[in-house]
């Protein structure tokens, strides 16, 4: 459980008293709103603020359009318009801010999502907790055999084992060395922001991250997907669900066009057209590399 | 007057209906929302969604530094900390949206700010309206003679008028001519993206414009400052009212370190402590130019 | 003709005199360095310098990727998959920078771009030159009728020359009253920022504008794309063959994949599937809109 | 020494072979070039490639300015102008392109700066070395007792053993069990994305770091300065060694106004003032929190 009963009672009391605005309100967030979303053994995302909402892409449109938009029926379709077309900037009009826990080898591929912003716990100001991520058995898996960046079987019996044991104990031994080191009974004590050299990247930080829905959608579709790994994976699955009741219509659209959609190239295209007229095409008459083809016959068969 | 009744009223119904939210709540801000703060003779700011308020800053700065931070006596005396040693991530925690109408010469500069969201009145889709922005008879001012960028005095009697009868007669038939090659009243009508190009640069457009505060303090910086273009300063300090009352704390310490406050280079610095010590420096003697002496002076005498 | 003989003496000058340097150097882009390639009737494009070339984006995939990667067999097929998989940061390695003259609503359009650097002729500092866009008769087209922001068909007779001469007239009236209120000659003369207000959109800015390899082919992608504005389409054309000259490789990819490929939405993928099936499926049988099944059929019939 | 044989012969290939160019050419910076510039005990930085020199600062603020500027005498007045009045877009103009080996700890600091482009050498695809920085023991420092982020004295005797000790064992045991777990002899082969999480922080990765001459002189400014670590001090003191050659007038100015000077508040000047007529002021009596009044006295006495 990441949360100890002081930070419970917190969430609780400012879940407990709600204020008058004038602003658009998404009935959907407010549920949301302080709540833990448990991720992985010790981490959680929780939505501190957010601005906007279906109604605030739509009104940023109207805008870039002007009056002679009013023929979009409705607002949907507008959405919808909007994302197919790669029009973005109505979707920067809303916005999100996380308070995120995180190991540290997670963080480092979050952070390569530049157009954010961000405020991390510092481990030279601050001593680190005690809390390392520890893969369940079933989330131990092997290299990939075929996928020099992907993961292949779970590990099987003693080398599970061996490996759940190393994990656990390395962590437990460089925290202990950490807190020796910093330690001032007797000694010194080395300076934080050194000591924290010794702890593996498997240890939680946190931080409040901070962006808008356009950003947003583009790091779910990259970390959402079936590619990415799935320590990151879960994160972006959790927030994926928040955003689903924030702006459920630029969801549905994320979903339609960005989650459920393909890029075809102008060889994918020619290939399906001639599958279309009834023509069988193989990979070495398709243009396409090898690589190229298996992903493609994993959409089209 | 810039709004239309149709306007007022659609004002007056947002800000008749509050809703109860969780978020944080800056009482300053939602006294702004929604209404139009004139600016120059046809243009206005208007706020229309916030996000954060001067504990946001805080709470952002407390995660950056940890437990560690509780020493820093108060929450001012953090967030003056922050200004002063250009920690800027935790003033980005904090977002606005704005509706700005303004002349497109100041809409030009303005975009050369490029960390915020933008969403623009598009004149490929609409007709533009027929508003121009005519300056007032005090702020018709001759080119500088000292400053290749700057004002001089402001002109006088007949020159004055003059120019004021190019800047509306012009305006006036440029929009004539606008509107006689859209018609498509006995004629096929010019395509609105091409007709476009015959309005002049003071013809008002508007956008709505998303911006941390961190870029918001950059943006007023160099454009509520003393030299910056009178037509955009305007708006600069129009927003910078909004500002103080949105986040007090942060305001204030922005005032105290960057409208107020001045950079002093090297050798700036080593004719400062010679004068301390008693001694009497000449521009010659000082290694500055005698444009950086100049600025320099016009601070110490 | 954009240049004069004095600006073409200085490109030929700079062109006269190579010299020694270690970095990597593109043959295809020094043919173009400082050579004006020109855009609409004053305007221009030059490469003024540049980095990288296609064997830096492999290099930099190089280092993402580690000795792992010595699998993918050749340097194309890498590029590709990098383009194939949104891998954007090997792109980014390579980078140039361009000096553009163009109309100001080309200007404003363009600059929506944000992620590149820009430093404007300034009309603060500087005073205009008297040249307009002023478009040749072909591309005189009437608003569509089907596309609020497009164009349809070219105008006749008569509108096309009432629509050239109050295009030519009001240029040469609002350039002339720009000078006769900066005119110092027996009055003060109106301050330059001033003055530029009475300027039309189509009066010709200049430019130097960097930005880096995959930025530039979401600009090419947006701005060459059939649906953009022609005014602007000629100049992202005119690039798209200086970078296919730069980056051969790099640009065939982004050819393949994204000039010349299509995305396709989950509803999409699903009618498509069902007609390979050998169903036909109707517009009002496939969960797409009118104007989403229009943009289906023009690519699949 | 961080470098392979097989790596200098690869460096002194490239240095071997210059090709004529038409591009701006900076000597200085042409004799940096791929050589690498140790840093720590197995880091360092190298310049893979570069864009632009003093004179393209100019001629970018050229174009800003117009004709206009040529009043101002020499370029080194124009860039110590720019620089002062915190003109940036004309130093965005330069560009340059680093490969960095460091540590992750400093890594995860640098990549705080967003402005930049980055490829990461991948622990999922790929196995790291075993490389790990171990602090000489002069840089073995304690906790500061002033400061929450600094450090105090040098570590003394059996504590300094103490923590080497510890630093280098737990590095060469984390480092035998990740090759353990990804060991396929026998046993599956845990996943390269998993197994990284047992390394610790003071593991070497590498990266390939583009940035413009704007966003490095602020990198520089923060991490050259005396509070930044000193692990990552001394990455910024190798880089501004390297941009002291490249473009040296700028530098210039960088040195004098930026990491000579001082931001001083309102508050500071007024009490400036009153000494320079003379007057004592305490800090009871100048506004300033004692913090700010002891960074205030560091410089002015």
């Amino acid at each position: 459980m990441p949360l100890t009963p002081e930070q419970q009672a917190e969430i609780d009391a400012l879940r407990a008293t709600p204020r008058p605005t004038l602003r658009a309100v998404s009935e959907g967030m407010e549920a949301h709103l302080y709540r833990a979303h448990q991720v992985l053994d010790h981490g959680f995302v929780r939505v501190i603020d957010y601005m906007g909402d279906d109604a605030a892409i739509v009104q940023a449109a109207r805008v870039s359009y002007g009056a002679g938009t009013r023929k979009v029926n409705d607002d949907s379709g507008l959405i919808r318009y909007l994302m197919r077309h790669w029009h973005s900037t109505p979707f920067e009009m809303c916005e999100v801010k996380l308070h995120v826990k995180l190991p540290i080898f997670v963080a480092r591929q979050w952070i390569r999502h530049r157009t954010a912003n961000v405020n991390e716990y510092s481990a030279r100001y601050s001593i680190m907790d005690r809390e390392f991520y520890i893969p369940t058995p079933e989330h131990l898996a092997a290299q990939s055999t075929v996928n020099n960046q992907g993961r292949g079987a779970v590990l099987q019996g003693d080398e599970a084992a061996r490996v759940l044991e190393i994990l656990k104990s390395d962590a437990a031994r460089s925290y202990d060395h950490y807190e020796e080191m910093l330690s001032q009974d007797g000694q010194q004590g080395l300076a934080r922001e050194l000591a924290r050299m010794n702890l593996p990247a498997n240890i939680y930080t946190q931080w409040y991250w901070k962006v808008d829905l356009h950003n947003l959608f583009h790091f779910l579709r990259l970390r959402a997907d079936a590619h990415a790994q799935y320590e990151i994976r879960v994160y972006a699955e959790a927030i994926a669900k928040v955003v689903a009741d924030w702006v459920p219509v630029a969801f549905g659209a994320f979903e339609d066009y960005r989650m459920g959609g393909v890029t075809l190239s102008a060889r994918a295209i020619a290939v399906l057209k001639r599958r279309l007229a009834g023509e069988t095409v193989a990979q070495e008459d398709s243009g396409m590399s090898k690589g190229e083809w298996r992903e493609f016959t994993e959409v089209w068969g």
